[in-house]
């Protein structure tokens, strides 16, 4: 039998995939099991995007250009106005999803044997991406008991190396939901710029903020028009996950038209995403304020209800739809395997994403979870008497 | 300014850009551009998958399964029993494309450094996935005096190293139209098999075959079975480029977990997409009937055509849409850019896709074109009476 690759064979699992067995079984017992594992929004697709889709007029449904529909990268382009960035077509290339988006991203500044820089936890894919251009993710720790805000630059400095190409940053972050401010955006654009790095900001849940914080995006730095690359996407902002659309964002032309060479290689993005995505630029404003009332009222009842239950630690995210709260056991994902296969209430239980997935491999972190408050709040609340429960009998196990 | 990698720098732009500029010339004048360079079908996609978007019922576009919908790979799977193949859904991983699927075929497979062996000319694009993995291609000369049938088997032989992990064929054959035989496939089954090697085979136009002939898929060898990797794609068979769906194929469950891993970093192939794929297994034999005579009636006038040209030969493909003459001149590519910038005839000109972008760099192959049969044969009637009168007048200017 031929030799599959190295990389495919150390590539790296989801981490949530060891659990999902347990979640079948539970199910086969006739549990109902309350997802605080996924991160695909529940709030319906608005309808606007929806009804473009049902009106399309389509003959031959045929490749769109390979960066997008000019329309549609126009318009988008257009939209940046509201963060008060200034961009033109050139400066978008239309992907599928945030997650080409990185792969290309990775693949215009890196070879094989490089080095990307990011604060853990982070979001596990990037290790995947990684992981398939050959090329290694360098971890500097958000500590929980500074509420996961960025680390301090010296440690950034002590990880950067010759074969360092770029810092990555998620903000509002994906799992913490922390909201960078802009001081500490000054400090990554110092460091990106003395150390002629590329900054790759995350930005797919920018619309996701709390509390009256005010997200800031990298490109509104004019420093840093050659570093700045942001990844975007139709995925959280219009609860259209599986449109696959997304994009890079940079005022970096070259590395645009770099990027652009991958996307001819795969042809084009998704014809029927884009016209979903291009619709849904017409959202009204009062979508997005029910989004966020709704949001910030889940996040108010989950972080209330974590921190209330013994031993559990949970900072106050100000972003995205995501909390990180440490547990009062030694092993998360042993806990929340346990909750799958051992526990209910009302035969009701829950599954969570073990925090160590989002962890690099040298990491002692056993003791977090990540939760996502894509859910209503009757399902929130009953989830967390759930753990609060399941708690004390496991401790007292 | 931060360094774009070595690898995005040396990734081949797609060969007929450099002709667009002159296109888009071409047509500021005014001038109508009969376009034979482009691979997407003009036929309209089947009305069953139309409609399935129009009435599907959606709240949430949520994410697949990373592997595509269950349902979708259990009716794909099933489909196989039309050209005698039994699969079961475990063999089957839907992508965004079959450029996804050769993406995550070669990433499973290969690592930096490592080597495919591919007959030339080949699908521009392999070359292009092959330089994102950091891989090499050791192209193998299909001649155009044996109508581009397949290589001797001892140029296959000279050019397997310890690092080749593959043999790469597209059958029929983008751009020749080559289709290869029942022994030709032995013979690949043989020299696989002899060095442990996987056999990939893009099988995105199996079924365009014209005069009888019969398209043999390389799952129907049971020696294959863990060597055999299919790529799959619903663009062409039902024409519809835009959806964005393909597949890996492969009785080796190995091979399509490991691929599962890639394809757990991207999330999900479109939803959008796979709605419009499922719907088109139901298309009607009518359709695909009316296809191929339609299709078989172009290539018969095209080829014709081209070969009643003085100094132009044209082998008759038996498959695909597409065909590789060759033309009386020393450059096809200049010819091609003087057709654009310099001739029309009733204000008519033509664009075709030098032949230089299907072979290595080695090759000095100068003289040949991919003419792509997917207008209508008035078209084609015009583009070869320009191409007639322009030979003339380009060879005695």
């Amino acid at each position: 039998m031929p030799k599959l690759s190295r990389k495919g064979i150390i590539m790296p699992k989801s981490p949530i995939r060891k659990l999902v067995p347990y979640a079948e079984q539970a199910k086969e017992k006739g549990r109902d099991v309350i997802h605080l594992n996924i991160g695909q929004p529940d709030i319906p697709s608005p309808k606007v995007a929806l009804d473009a889709l049902k009106n399309a007029n389509i003959d031959v449904l045929t490749y769109s250009h390979s960066a997008g529909n000019i329309e549609y990268r126009e318009a988008f382009a257009n939209s940046y106005k509201e963060i008060g960035v200034n961009l033109k077509s050139e400066n978008v290339l239309v992907t599928t999803g945030g997650s080409e988006a990185l792969i290309f991203a990775i693949n215009s500044i890196t070879d094989p044997g490089d080095e990307l820089v990011i604060p853990e936890p982070f979001y596990a894919n990037y290790n995947g991406f990684a992981s398939s251009c050959d090329v290694a993710v360098k971890p500097v720790i958000s500590k929980i008991e500074d509420n996961f805000s960025l680390p301090p630059i010296s440690e950034f400095e002590e990880k950067i190396t010759k074969k360092t190409k770029a810092i990555i940053i998620c903000n509002p972050n994906n799992p913490t939901g922390y909201l960078y401010s802009k001081d500490e955006l000054e400090q990554l654009k110092d460091i990106v710029i003395k150390h002629d790095l590329f900054l790759i900001a995350d930005e797919v849940y920018r619309d996701f903020c709390y509390d009256g914080a005010k997200h800031v995006s990298v490109l509104s730095f004019p420093e840093l028009d050659n570093n700045a690359i942001v990844i975007d996407s139709v995925s959280k902002k219009y609860s259209m996950c599986g449109a696959r659309v997304g994009a890079i964002v940079s005022k970096n032309v070259d590395l645009i038209q770099t990027a652009l060479k991958f996307a001819q290689a795969r042809l084009s993005p998704p014809s029927l995403g884009q016209i979903v995505g291009h619709a849904a630029l017409e959202t009204p404003q009062l979508y997005f304020d029910n989004l966020i009332k709704e949001f910030k009222s889940r996040r108010d009842l989950l972080v209330d209800g974590l921190n209330s239950i013994d031993g559990v630690i949970c900072p106050n995210p100000k972003g995205a739809f995501y909390c990180m709260p440490q547990l009062p056991v030694d092993d998360s994902e042993s806990f929340s395997q346990w909750l799958l296969s051992d526990f209910s209430i009302n035969n009701q239980t829950v599954m969570m994403a073990p925090g160590k997935g989002f962890y690099s491999k040298e990491s002692d972190v056993n003791n977090q979870v990540r939760i996502a408050y894509v859910l209503n709040k009757e399902k929130l609340d009953n989830a967390i008497n759930i753990l609060a429960k399941s708690l004390d009998i496991y401790l007292n196990k």
